[in-house]
């Protein structure tokens, strides 16, 4: 930002207005936006972008556009009320780059709530915490974009580019509601997204695989349990197997640019596991749901494939016993990616930064799935993921830092002001 | 049997009925009695003994009632839908012995259908065998019961005391069914059970506890999966230390008597498992569904002690991490028994067996559940379980063979009218 003036006129308006962005996120927070069930959450970012005189779009996910797409995630779910909403900012003078400040409204599930310390649907704030599920990942991201979007025109300024202010579904389980708002034609010279990244800028991530593996057992009466063949322990010595696939792949982490320095970037987490219906009897099936990464640069098709080979070579179990295992993809798709060092994008991100926190921003690699893939690997837009410190997402008592939410916001700010250009408002 | 003219006319009355008993079987197995779903095969059975001139009585279990005593086990779904039918024969002229012809309506789940060489309940019969889930455990029997007793009015005969044939629900999961019955006042000098156990007398058999057993874990992002906690895995664990006790119980067989020869008959049956609810969480919870075994003469309660302190003592995964695992009881809390040398039920039988079987009847100690328990432990009735050969109970392609079911049914029409007696019958 070369002019002092404005960027503190921007600073100020954050702050000035920081008091309600908290309280809508909040607001946001309480509404349990689990899978499928994002509908009353999107109505609120909805109105919240159509009050700002957004011109507005939402639309229900196609899952025949989408499974033609290499990219997308497999559907088992009904996408009946699985809605993006996407507000658009026309410049009335265009000058700078275009923007697109995505988030993902779904969050993933609470796990049981007695473990909590509050309920997750509280938006309790606790000191900096503003506690619950999604709270960091990402509706405290989520709603920055807007305050963020919100500060310029507090200022007495507009921007002089095209901003797509983007709410998501799907983006904790195959990626759909991103790449269904870019089959729907929408694309900018840059995309921000504020996933919780600790303040710093993501630079390289993994893909995700999502499959569930299924055991077959021999059910009997437990009178003859000896001649039955029982499929939950059967699946636990398959998971032992695939987890010789997952080492090899950390194995070769020196080879992956970016990934050389983590210890264990290639994580096989078993999510679900069902099997069996009666305890009197040798269970005669057994199903698991399992997330693998994979490094940038492994196609999605190659990790599958390297995938299925493995279950393939598992015949038996550690005794002996014959064992058939067979694997479904049953969500994310999705390959990695890097953010190339050196874009416009990513300079203009550090000078932001760079005002707001007083410091160089720093970059890393994480080995978790981001959205940014669909936009970088399908769309050529780079992918700036850059957002507020946070605790236990995916765990209980989730959490984000509400001073790094402003900060982030500010910086959002500066950002968009720096990326877009900005004049003074003819509203004013 | 000391007339041979009366017995030959009672074998006679079994052939002569014999497809009708057979017909009769593959109804009762078309109506997927499981669990909680009983009512329209109860109709059926209910309807066979009233037109058979039995007095009817049919209720509904009291788990209130039940959980008052000692051996029920504990109650976990709606009783609202589950009947016991008795019917009563009161003879005219009191004799002999009385009886309870009893069995259980109850079948298990059947696992995938598609398992099925054709669907579970088709009642397909191919050679000498009859399909379906239930045929064998134990629908021919309790059928073969009603049969036998009709044979003997067939062969213009009529018993000399009092008779109650039992189609009692339960005794997969509780025994709470014969523990309702028993509750209700049903009680008599012998009880027969036509479980399918191989044209062979049960001599000893295992109690049964259910429980399940949680897991907790601590959920994460699997992007920091090693800083969770995986409960799936930790489950696994548990189960591993669960088998020292199974195996700690097993080594103690030498100890009891009937169980010296047997191989294993303290089977720890893993039969269901659930845990986690996102593939891209690491699990926070697991639960397990657990059968165990214990000797008769040990108490249900001495072996749930154990059960307990066993699992309190495992505080960490093989890793050392800390496991917190809990359990519930959830079904059987009973204890086995021993169906003691020299009765006088047993010494009818063993004539009623060698007259149709041409061979002395053997005696085996079998490590699954019987409702004989109920009527030993808590009745002081000698329990005669005795049925026909079967394939694969609880498990795919469940059969009954035919044969099998014809000379069970002679033999225990033999002998009801050994130990109730007959005299000619005053309706021919």
């Amino acid at each position: 930002m070369s002019d002092p003036t404005i960027r503190d006129r921007i600073l100020r308006a954050v702050d000035a207005r920081f008091d309600a962005q908290l309280a809508f996120t909040q607001e946001v927070v309480r509404h349990p936006s689990l899978r499928t069930q994002e509908g009353s959450a999107q109505d609120l970012l909805h109105r919240a972008m159509e009050q700002r005189g957004l011109q507005m779009d939402r639309w229900q996910l196609d899952p025949g556009a989408l499974a033609a797409h290499p990219g997308a995630g497999i559907i088992d779910v009904d996408y009946g009320d699985v809605d993006n909403v996407v507000g658009t900012y026309e410049p009335t003078v265009e000058a700078g780059r275009s923007l697109i400040l995505n988030g993902h409204i779904d969050v993933v599930p609470t796990g049981p709530e007695g473990a909590w310390s509050a309920s997750p649907w509280d938006a309790r704030i606790d000191g900096d915490w503003l506690y619950g599920r999604g709270s960091g990942d990402m509706k405290a991201g989520l709603v920055a974009n807007l305050f963020a979007f919100d500060a310029l025109f507090d200022a007495g300024l507009e921007p002089t580019a095209r901003i797509h202010i983007q709410s998501v579904v799907e983006e904790e389980c195959t990626g759909n509601g991103s790449l269904s708002a870019l089959q729907r034609g929408y694309t900018a010279d840059a995309v921000l997204i504020p996933e919780p990244e600790e303040d710093m800028l993501v630079r390289a991530n993994v893909g995700v695989i999502w499959f569930r593996v299924r055991v077959d057992g021999a059910p009997t009466h437990p009178r003859e349990m000896h001649a039955g063949f029982n499929a939950i322990d059967a699946a636990h010595s398959v998971i032992g197997r695939l987890r010789e696939l997952e080492e090899a792949w950390n194995a070769e982490r020196g080879q992956h640019r970016y990934f050389e320095d983590l210890d264990h970037p290639i994580n096989l987490n078993l999510g679900i596991v069902a099997g069996g219906d009666w305890a009197s009897s040798v269970p005669a099936w057994c199903e698991m749901d399992l997330r693998i990464a994979l490094y940038p640069g492994v196609t999605a098709e190659d990790a599958w494939e390297q995938i299925e080979a493995h279950l393939a070579s598992v015949t038996t179990d550690e005794a002996g016993n014959p064992i058939r295992a067979t694997a479904t993809r049953n969500g994310f798709f999705a390959q990695g990616y890097v953010l190339e060092e050196g874009s416009d994008a990513e300079a203009a991100l550090r000078a932001s930064h760079r005002e707001v926190f007083g410091s160089e921003l720093e970059t890393f690699t994480t080995p978790g799935y981001l959205d940014g893939r669909v936009f970088t690997q399908y769309g050529g837009i780079p992918s700036l993921v850059y957002g507020p410190i946070s605790e236990a997402i995916h765990g209980y008592d989730e959490r984000v830092s509400i001073e790094s939410v402003r900060r982030i916001t500010k910086s959002i700010a500066l950002f968009i002001a720096d990326w877009c250009g900005v004049q003074e408002s003819s509203r004013s």
